[in-house]
């Protein structure tokens, strides 16, 4: 079983939680132990697993990776100025598989699937996410 | 097939080795060809492959990590003074897919599976490995 | 289904794209809607999702993780001078699963697979790349 999710952003660097369009195809699945796949398509940007009780988090993960990856003084940006997204999307990475665990997302209480925007705003970011049933 | 692995930590930092504990549920599960997924819940901890042929590389780990990501630093810190170990968590990711060939784990020689807690000693972190059949 | 890629690696640090190949084992596994895990044997590689338009993200990648992870200051380089290249190998990790849509990989325009060699060059590289139906 494969959906898209589709999803806006408005900000040039944020993070946007889609656990709950994730935790719906879940349930409507009927599968009771497996494994969900989330792969974020685009080279700029990446899928994290994260913490949601405030912004606090997301927003020390965006300061984090600006000065891990500052912009500005990279190669590809004689390409199209975009350098440090492409950096930060490789490092964190498109995609995580999370188990099914009695028919739920199998995240504990403080674990949350966030889409990384690294260069945006964009009208349309993908999100694939595919099913399989282990029972 | 999805078994749970539960394991405590007792350094605040630290890499804990799970291999034989996860080679073992892929030995009892009797799949010949396959993937066996290693999840770890909680929003501070990880896991990471990497070789163990002593503690070097894993006292490396918590070093670059701590240089990378100091503590104290963080938005978060203000809620509950651990903004380092969810931003850790989140770069090394929750999660990874190993291959099952013929019947085992499908690692080279110096690799081996880590779970990375950042955030304790901690009486119980939980490992869900689901295992599926590509045979 | 599984099979095996063999690469041979000619620079000390360097991205190897290997999309095709794992292409073509997708078109030839018949499978229409599924995942693909790619996942790199070794303690010193890895493997990123990454954009392939020109060289300059590649050369971008490899100077981002030496400023973050320099030669020659790790515990690790007392046993066989290459603390670096393990660190950097579990920074970005082994592998990663993509989903198959409409038989085809669904990476997106600016997604190409990379082995990343830290620790070359090698006669030898192996990637695993197992492949699963959720039709």
């Amino acid at each position: 079983m494969q959906e898209v999710i589709q999803i806006s952003t408005h900000k040039h660097n944020g993070l946007y939680d889609i656990t709950d369009k994730v935790s719906q195809i879940v349930s409507k699945s009927g599968i009771k132990s497996g494994i969900v796949n989330v792969y974020v398509q685009g080279a700029t940007a990446a899928l994290m697993i994260q913490e949601n009780w405030d912004d606090s988090v997301q927003e020390d993960v965006i300061n984090l990776l600006k000065k891990l990856i500052p912009p500005g003084i990279w190669l590809h940006d004689q390409q199209d100025s975009n350098g440090d997204a492409h950096l930060k999307a490789g490092i964190v990475g498109p995609a995580e598989s999370i188990p099914i665990i009695d028919g739920k997302l199998g995240l504990s209480t403080w674990q949350n699937i966030f889409v990384c925007e690294f260069d945006g705003p964009r009208q349309r970011r993908n999100v694939i996410v595919t099913l399989y049933n282990c029972g």
